[in-house]
């Protein structure tokens, strides 16, 4: 075999745009199967509509329409009663690909990269060729126009604008897609409205679907939820390269200002306890900060009590919204939810985690193999549902990591049990661009399985409720079942009528067993009202 | 709440590097958790090596070395034998993330993307805030400096570049890193070079430890395998977008050119076929080649016999070198391996399976809660372990979709089996940017199935000779223990000897029961000698 030199094997060398690597790796932004492309799509649009109505203070009115254009080609419409985007930056917004106002802040939101929009006109563009059209109303401006995007460049390609309707406020956003695939599964975009509504009550959501069926989910709730409140990072969660980051970034004078300026809990009393402890000349100029005097300021921040992170910088579900949503699709016997306090991982980025538990009813998920109901997982991540990649979720590893036999669950995969996970946080650490399952960090593992684990302390005493009822129901059956003989023999040897010894038999045995009727019916009946009276979500 | 309008949200909106992305993002290029940031740095300089060596025809000699500096804190050196990489390209090559030789090339290699030491510079900067230091030597120069990363702008910053020893031949690469640990765990190095050699017998891999231990895997073969050839797409892997962007970077002034000059199995016959189909003027210049002309041609292309991918384009592990390795590694009573002629995915990338299973020895995993041994599962793509994200990946779907009870194994989890898959391709489409686990396309995982399934057809023949041969063992016993009565009893009725009456019974059960010796002492003593006589690759 001939040797090639190093010359001969780099002539080719050369480098690419981001749009580039992701137009060959599209599996890698969710675009894998046709009915998981459609459903990103969806994912990719309603997630930034109910970002930018919240920013903006509106109760969100989102209105999905899927057409079918022809085989596995479909168009997607996707409107907003939202802010809109201004002229200049709506190019950039739908067609750079790491471009967005999500990427640096400290803020809870569904998206944070900057990818998705433009993953979509990236799709667009290969499967169809067409540029996606959008309709933006600002209250100031209102336009509408075509964007495309040169992929060898990351850059948009904006054409056909023109003036819109000066009354129209919000955003619309239509493409058209081949390679995709309508279907109403488990992975489908009716499933994700659905999941999508469940946690986000505040939302009103339309579904045309292509066969012209009409869905709606109305909105249930009409506040707004809390907003999250835009945080300073806290100083535990700071790794040497960011405060250089920080610090080279800063007009601060001082490092003392620049310190109390950018972080959170770093009060004059921190300043001066931690100036003791460094060699660091805390009047130096922050863009003069070493790697060295960083390493010791940060090594300093890990070895002193800091007050917990702020912790209105989380907007989650809320317990009485997950309980009354998991009653209303679900139907169960049995339901916990559990909202534990915010805690932080990698020492200071805040989250929070919400579990509901329903048991019975129609939870679980139908096995169609053994044609019976197994355990099944909602997971949800700043109110977005996470559709794909279960296997690989910190959350599903949070499930499998609780002993179940503790709580009376033989088998989690063999019982009518619904576990709905939602983690909050001002970063979600997504172990894959495509934003569908949670890395596998301890701390979020352990404190989702603490939740879990919380919420199941309830289901186990009610799981062990129904099984003793279920063993003194069957001896009850078995003792009856002699009454009659016992009373001919009884009769015969004692010369009562056989009427009044079994009478007197069934008494004692009734008497016995008396707290097995009391407890059966009251608890059923409660069960039942418990979960009646509410709007069925499914239709 | 106070409105924000479109302007106020959008006033933040920027652009941010790829670089920055994975700043930010770490845990999707593999560094999450300690031990896997330090697996994932020797996993790319690794890949990296072997893929210029090979490219160069060299046979590779790669040392590994390890040193710890402190608390989570280690330095990594990776020496190789191969082509070096020239001054001018260096920086790039180290520094840009998407830069490379190998993002559009249609040739099987380790690498695709571009991505991998550029995210070890961009690790050890974040981490350390040092640049890794390298020495190359291509034969024409040879020098050594330092590279670091521009992270806002995705560039290389090459600094103290010096002359260096003319003899010296190769590419030397070290870079200190914090947040890491070594850890010998079935996540850790040691198991990855393990396995790495495992499946590149014609490499020698040498490893020094932290502790001052030195580990070798020398070659168990001189030959270079067989080099893969870079091919031409197939006409049948084309998207309508792929054949646009082929057309308008063709330099071919007719289309019928192109089409003979850019793609595979295009000859003259098949353009006159095509040309019949379409309506496309075939004397057009592809640059001129429009999104319709290009939709039809793709229509025609599929609608038509294609003679099948080159084949040539795939470099296996090997049928022999597989059977060998599993029977160094695992010391199993039974093996069987397959290596299946290659398929195509997506229409026309070629891919090749070879699947081993081992069964008994060592084989399988031990399950540390119930201490037994388990099914266990080691991935290869293009001859790189995958030791991540299993849950997620194709080749584990592909063993997790077989019915084990079929070729008697009852569950996969609790059989000491071992399952050895490796994928061969041009482009192997990861799920994920760090690269460890193979997307869920349909016809990868069926095609690795049908694999494992004929694999495991022999397995079943070994299991249920087994067991009958035990159902046969046990029941030989039990009749061997009425012997001793029943010739009392025989002797007593028939005034025969007692002795001559009990060799006749037994002479009777032996003649019955033969084969089950027969079979049995030669089933075990050829096992032994296949298995037996191997160096052992554990140490």
């Amino acid at each position: 075999m001939a040797e090639k030199d190093a010359d001969m094997i780099f002539k080719e060398f050369k480098q690419h745009s981001i749009a580039e690597f992701f137009k060959k790796n599209r599996q890698m932004l969710g675009y894998s199967g046709k009915v998981r492309s459609l459903t990103t799509i969806i994912h990719e649009y309603v997630s930034n509509s109910l970002d930018a109505c919240e920013e903006a203070g509106l109760l969100p009115e989102i209105r999905v329409e899927i057409r079918e254009l022809g085989e596995d080609k479909y168009s997607v419409k996707v409107r907003d009663n939202g802010p809109g985007i201004p002229k200049s930056i709506v190019g950039k917004a739908m067609a750079t690909v790491l471009a967005g106002t999500k990427f640096h802040r400290y803020l809870q939101q569904r998206g944070q990269q900057g990818i998705g929009a433009a993953s979509c006109t990236l799709f667009s563009l290969i499967t169809t060729n067409k540029p996606v059209h959008v309709i933006s109303g600002t209250g100031k401006d209102s336009f509408e126009c075509d964007i495309s995007i040169d992929i060898k460049n990351n850059k948009p390609m904006v054409t056909e604008m023109k003036e819109y309707d000066k009354d129209f406020r919000g955003f619309s956003v239509y493409g058209e897609f081949a390679d995709v695939k309508y279907e109403n599964s488990d992975h489908g975009i009716y499933e994700y409205l659905k999941r999508t509504a469940l946690a986000n009550p505040h939302a009103s959501i339309y579904l045309l679907e292509p066969d012209g069926k009409e869905v709606s989910f109305p909105r249930s709730v009409n506040e707004m939820p809390k907003r999250p409140k835009e945080i300073k990072p806290h100083p535990l969660g700071l790794t040497t390269s960011d405060l250089i980051d920080f610090a080279h970034l800063s007009d601060s004078r001082k490092l003392s200002a620049f310190f109390s300026e950018t972080f959170s809990r770093f009060g004059p009393g921190k300043i001066e306890e931690i100036k003791r402890m460094v060699k660091v000349d805390f009047d130096k100029e922050p863009k003069n900060l070493t790697w060295e005097d960083a390493e010791e300021l940060v090594k300093s921040f890990k070895e002193t009590k800091w007050i917990a992170p702020e912790l209105d910088a989380l907007s989650t579900i809320g317990q009485m919204q997950i309980e009354l949503a998991m009653k209303n699709i679900l139907n169960p016997q049995f339901v916990s939810v559990i909202e534990r306090k915010p805690k932080v991982f990698r020492g200071g980025i805040p989250f929070a985690i919400e579990v509901g538990i329903a048991y019975g009813g129609d939870a679980g998920r139908i096995n169609k193999e053994t044609n019976q109901r197994g355990g099944s997982i909602l997971r949800f991540s700043n109110k977005v549902p996470l559709m794909f990649d279960a296997s690989n979720c910190a959350l599903t590893s949070a499930v499998n990591g609780v002993a179940w036999k503790r709580y009376d669950i033989g088998k989690f995969d063999e019982e009518p049990i619904t576990v709905m996970i939602n983690i909050s946080s001002v970063y979600v650490p997504y172990s894959g661009v495509g934003k569908q399952a949670v890395s596998q960090e301890d701390e979020i593992i352990e404190e989702a399985k603490l939740a879990i684990m919380e919420a199941s302390r309830g289901l186990q005493r009610y799981i062990s409720g129904v099984r003793n009822k279920n063993v003194q129901q069957s001896r009850y059956k078995m003792i009856m079942r002699y009454v009659n003989q016992l009373s001919d023999d009884l009769s015969e040897l004692t010369g009562e009528k056989k009427e009044s010894v079994e009478n007197s038999i069934k008494k004692v045995i009734e008497t016995k067993y008396k707290g097995l009727f009391a407890e059966s019916e009251g608890g059923e009946s409660a069960a039942l009202s418990e979960s009646g009276g509410n709007e069925d979500m499914h239709e």
